[in-house]
């Protein structure tokens, strides 16, 4: 799949992927790590999406000290993986969250409302 | 931009607009909230990777007890948001996480590779 | 409070607090951090607890490369602190944690616990 | 060790038990998981504190659609745990986030330090 198709299609396909490996999918727990995460269910895969964002940042500061920063595409790729396994399980797809930037960034509206959002956390309301 | 571009093109025009913000391009912190955090440097947007997959946890939790699945997709397209603000700052694009999920999968890499991870975590050796 | 008193009481005496500035106790969100935090709402301070556990692990990878330790010190402390907010909203004490801490180990029970969790998991069940 | 210390003696023997499993101390990590995860090295500990957190706020989330508080008593007391174990790996000690926490709080620092910084983020500076 890596050659015609376009990074669009690899998120589609990965979540294809994902998608065959829920219980209701026939997923094998014993084969297949992403039937092992999605058949213990969310607290399973859920508590990976913390460990994940840990290591994201683990990556980042041992950039800033010299490290490898292939290190920081390999946490993230990792963090947006099992971000794709808790979607999959809630019946949602990557599609739905590019269409959520897609909605913000095409009014601006990603600046818009993290500004809104932190206007309101100055006011205290948020 | 949202009616004729497909979904990685939407994630490469979100990195440009996120890449227009950093210091070194002029983006300034009084008018973008993207300009703001990369200001502050890596710790400013490192910790709200943290703080974001907590709140992509705390909607799934949420969900599971018969909450609004689409929060969850809310709370994703934050901490991808923000994943990429980490990127932008280390020269790093959402192509670069895209090419190595693709990689993964297109090798049936992920599984494998979990796979191994995790029998090598069972021996206790990492 | 800091001269005569043992650090559990210190503990407690910081519980003490935390406690006055529940909503039920008339903590005041305009005058206090605590009572603000405490009047969002769990949402409100669990998002804290994920956002200082980074910052805990940012001061260690700062100190592992030659960064200030004391920087450790303090970012516990706010995690710890926060954890102490959580425990209070739900009705429990930092006194629960220690005894739950003190069953593991006048048993020798956190290794013990801890290593069979280990096994468990290596045997894919847990 | 539960019927006559002080639950101040009960983190101070605990940190005793952890540093005695440092590789410095001769720890054994085929017979001790603390031993197992300071062999590690950082990253292997840092991201468990990750992993917890993320635990603790799955356990107040189910509080919250009526499930157990004691698991949240239990989360938190691994969250301390895995805290402790990095402490000692730094020579840290519990002692040091207590008298962190008593230095705040003995002049009421704690309430006056984060009203500060939440001012100061709310003027956008910190």
């Amino acid at each position: 799949m890596s050659f015609v198709t376009s990074s669009a299609d690899s998120l589609a396909e990965l979540a294809r992927v994902i998608e065959s490996r829920l219980p209701k999918n026939g997923g094998d727990p014993q084969a297949s790590y992403v039937a092992r995460l999605l058949h213990k269910g969310p607290d399973g895969f859920l508590k990976k999406i913390g460990e994940e964002a840990t290591e994201v940042v683990m990556a980042a500061k041992d950039a800033d000290h010299g490290g490898d920063k292939s290190k920081i595409v390999y946490e993230v790729a990792d963090l947006w993986f099992h971000s794709m396994i808790a979607l999959a399980h809630y019946g949602l797809t990557p599609a739905d969250v590019i269409a959520e930037l897609d909605r913000r960034s095409g009014t601006s509206g990603i600046e818009e409302k993290a500004l809104r959002k932190m206007q309101l956390r100055e006011e205290g309301t948020a």
